[in-house]
């Protein structure tokens, strides 16, 4: 009934728009995909880039003429995986007017499966330093209760092909930081929030508003 | 009942195996693309390059194990379409192992609507100049009694989007040459090979004994 309102572009390998981020060579956007992207401005549909490759990804930010968002990633300066974003990414995207979500989801995090809710007010940190406070937000690629073999459904090509991101399943794996392990715990987001010294302000930027602000310009009329 | 024996590896643009030859950039092979060919190679399916892009073509013809073919095309040298292959190309595929079928469709042999069976047989007279006269054969890209909607939905990308190959269409271009306008008509080509002075061994292999060997190595057991 609501529609569709974001999409990615590519999950992790290539497809007919574009290459992903585990995709050996990315040579950006097809021709398709910049019909796509043309499509997607007219319809009011946020384009998607976390799992992009980064060329793909440049030039979708730079052919659509809506703001475009990374909208669950981490700082590859803190944890150097193809699937997380360099600072030189970060800041174009937030130059171009897009967004960043940050992940809450240790293997993208600098302390894997040791991380907890500080080590995910940290990566804020890092993209708040380059993106500025009003382009960021939540972006937790959050999973609960998924048996191991959803987990390697969304980590083999296609779904049932060559093994493309290793990072273990639910038995294997911590999934969520300490202190985030349901939804229900996300006030400790806020609380460690609090604890580094951050304005309400910005608190409340992050928690939503700069979200609901992209949406309303992608989707509003 | 006969199963798989041929496929091409993409149509015009790109896919999730490569990019095609109207692609404006082409890649190469992607790694599902080199999965898909190693899975060919097994199943004993002959690689089609036809409307493969440059980059793509070459990266299958060094990945497969088996020989790949254009089973339709042109010399670009003849006529300088993105569709038709370069001599480089030509002689790459050959110096392989691969095959080349010689296409009978005007709007790719060098004088265009005005063509008429000579103009094939030159056409492969080019082609085994190149690739010598053990890899070569028919490979009309022959339609009969297709309405224009059948040849719109081959131009557009993925059916119905961007025109990509700009070609007429029935009411509007010729689409086989003078002389073959038929199945029927094609004892005119051979009388067209017999005319050019061609021995009676080398007509046998350009009418189908080159085929058959291509066919038998890669289906064969």
């Amino acid at each position: 009934a609501l529609g569709v309102g974001v999409m990615q572009l590519t999950y992790n390998t290539q497809n007919l728009v574009g290459a992903g981020c585990y995709e050996s060579n990315d040579n950006g956007l097809s021709d398709f995909g910049r019909d796509v992207v043309t499509e997607m401005n007219r319809l009011g549909i946020l384009v998607d880039l976390s799992h992009v490759g980064p060329k793909t990804s440049e030039d979708a930010i730079r052919h659509s003429t809506k703001p475009v968002a990374y909208t669950h990633c981490c700082p590859a300066a803190l944890k150097a995986i193809p699937r997380n974003k360099s600072d030189a990414q970060l800041r174009f995207i937030a130059e171009q007017g897009g967004f960043i979500g940050v992940v809450a989801y240790p293997p993208f995090l600098k302390r894997g499966a040791d991380s907890t809710v500080e080590d995910v007010v940290e990566a804020m940190a890092h993209v708040i330093d380059i993106a500025g406070e009003d382009q960021v937000g939540i972006g937790t690629d959050f999973v609960q209760d998924q048996p191991d073999a959803f987990f390697d459904y969304l980590r083999r090509d296609k779904g049932s092909g060559r093994m493309v991101a290793r990072f273990g399943t639910p038995s294997t794996t911590r999934l969520a930081p300490e202190g985030l392990s349901t939804i229900g715990e996300y006030p400790n987001l806020t609380a460690a929030m609090m604890r580094r010294g951050w304005s309400e302000a910005r608190i409340r930027k992050l928690l939503g508003e700069n979200w609901l602000r992209l949406l309303e310009t992608v989707w509003g009329a």
